[in-house]
């Protein structure tokens, strides 16, 4: 990637796999150790063994929570007073959160479409609210303006290296948690929206589980990072009116740092239709007993789809979160 | 209790917690060691640190599958060919799942009016399933019948000490998870139907944790086991035409062999109302996205509804499982 070192200037370096052992340290105690949860309900139909990580379990009900603490906590550290973040929901969720712990006051720049229990729980952590359009007006610039007048560091959902770092405890626990088992994961699928999960997957597989293959996941209608793939540079999805029940994956390009990372670690990019995500949210609830919200149902839908082959293989699923609206637990049971 | 000696000879004695220590081999790799997930959005409400054990990830949806493995693992070992089982669901569903696992012949005697869900995934197992009617038959006859008729044991819910036994399972590995975290339980609260649970629970906590105060939770409406501490017996509720939609906890009377154990280990008995079980399974499912089944969910009602105060303490609640039909789940969000 020729302009590496410009961004490594910019948002700082990647980060390293001493950073996800650093984070894991920070989150200890502060976020929820999630299950990983064998699925014998879809053993058997995948041929294979297939592993969830709930990270519907994760305080804030999204994996966002780890880089949140991350991020914040350091921030904490050198007396910064006040955060800024933009958000389809999770992630101003676990930024208002995180801040509230630790003592920052937090302004969230949201969507006015985002599901309303989202809204509501980052105002209930004490956050500052900002609505913006999403079709006519950008995120990042009211979010710039809020800092440029009141002070404050804007925290971004994946263009930031210990936002990255936290992400990748998730895929460091299930590792560990597959070893005790006697058993290593064959594939990784994780949801992938900016793409700060899925890099931080690849930076704890690079560094501890190298044969395992590691899959995003997108909905078919926002496959930014499948396009930045063929492409081989960021690319954003042409159709402006797209729509998804995805609404923690509606990113329309993907975040620069987590994709300089994704570019080299990826095996590929998987994406599956919104009818195939309320089937697996609605196999979730009746057969895991778990519910997990369409954005966080993608790599599940993604499996069950066999749109990766298993064959007798070990497979890793990350189900990124849980927070969804009544009415679409609702859809999901029509 | 006077007749204790001759309930041992018809049922076998109590366990004892070198049982439970033999069940946990048993079923190590067959049912899962289920997560034990703490839960921050109700800590700051009951004043104290609640801990969900979320059996409702179990294998078959609900803790009845440990003790069938158990007892099932052993009967295979001693050669006998069938099993017959009578159950309000997630007894017969374990039964099922576990003779399949060891190669035997299974017969379910089931209300007719179960939860669906639960009737489908008894017959999806290949058990052979006898419906009855609640209000004018009796189970234990239907089941002794088909035993005299064809051969086979009779595996009771409760009154079995291998069936306690596996249950207990649940409660230790609470203890270890908690022990882990340098935690020690000051109560335990389990739902409460025939009493295998608890008494298995209790088997655990007289071991290796005799200061966690132990309580049953039941349904108001069917509150056999605090009826039967204050007779000192075991008596059944009054009413035959009681209702609750706590399919799970329906038993009239207690189990003997359970409530041998539990009248002795109990702190107290708490009950719940139907209102109070729907709104806890809500609470489940959008707080901490677990869909927890209405009998499953009596012993988080209980904490949610200040039944006993924590002060500070600490509590492990049994969610015992999560079967539930989609119309009750649709109800529990009206």
């Amino acid at each position: 990637m020729k302009d590496a070192a410009d961004l490594n200037v910019r948002l700082g370096p990647p980060p390293t796999f001493a950073d996800v052992l650093s984070a894991a340290q920070r989150i200890d105690g502060i976020a929820v150790r999630t299950p990983l949860v064998e699925c014998p309900a879809l053993n058997a139909r995948v041929n294979g063994r297939v592993f969830l990580k709930l990270e519907s379990l994760q305080r804030t009900g999204a994996f966002k929570f780890r880089g949140a603490v991350n991020r914040i906590s350091r921030l904490a550290d050198e007396g910064v007073g006040a955060v800024i973040a933009y958000s389809t929901g999770n992630h101003g969720q676990a930024i208002a959160t995180a801040a509230r712990i630790f003592g920052l006051q937090a302004t969230i720049v949201m969507p006015k479409d985002a599901p309303k229990s989202k809204i509501a729980r980052a105002q209930d952590a004490g956050a500052t609210i900002r609505f913006y359009d999403r079709s006519t007006e950008s995120r990042e610039e009211i979010a710039a303006r809020i800092c440029a007048d009141q002070g404050g560091v804007i925290v971004p959902p994946g263009d930031d290296p210990k936002i990255i770092a936290g992400q990748g405890t998730a895929a460091l626990e299930a590792v560990q948690d597959l070893q005790e088992l006697g058993l290593m994961a064959d594939v990784l699928l994780t949801p992938c929206g900016g793409g700060g999960l899925s890099a931080g997957c690849a930076t704890v597989l690079d560094a501890v589980s190298r044969d395992t293959e590691l899959f995003a996941v997108e909905p078919v209608a926002f496959n930014d990072t499948e396009r930045s793939l063929v492409a081989d540079e960021r690319v954003g999805i042409p159709d402006r009116t797209a729509r998804s029940i995805c609404d923690a994956l509606l990113a329309p390009i993907p975040a620069e740092l987590p994709f300089s990372i994704n570019r080299r670690h990826l095996a590929g990019v998987l994406t599956v239709t919104d009818a195939e995500v309320l089937s697996a949210m609605r196999f979730a609830l009746e057969e895991m007993k778990v519910l997990i919200e369409p954005g966080g149902a993608v790599a599940l839908a993604a499996v069950r789809a066999g749109r990766v082959a298993l064959n007798g293989r070990t497979a890793i699923v990350m189900c990124s979160g849980g927070n969804v609206d009544a009415e679409l637990i609702a859809r999901a049971f029509e």
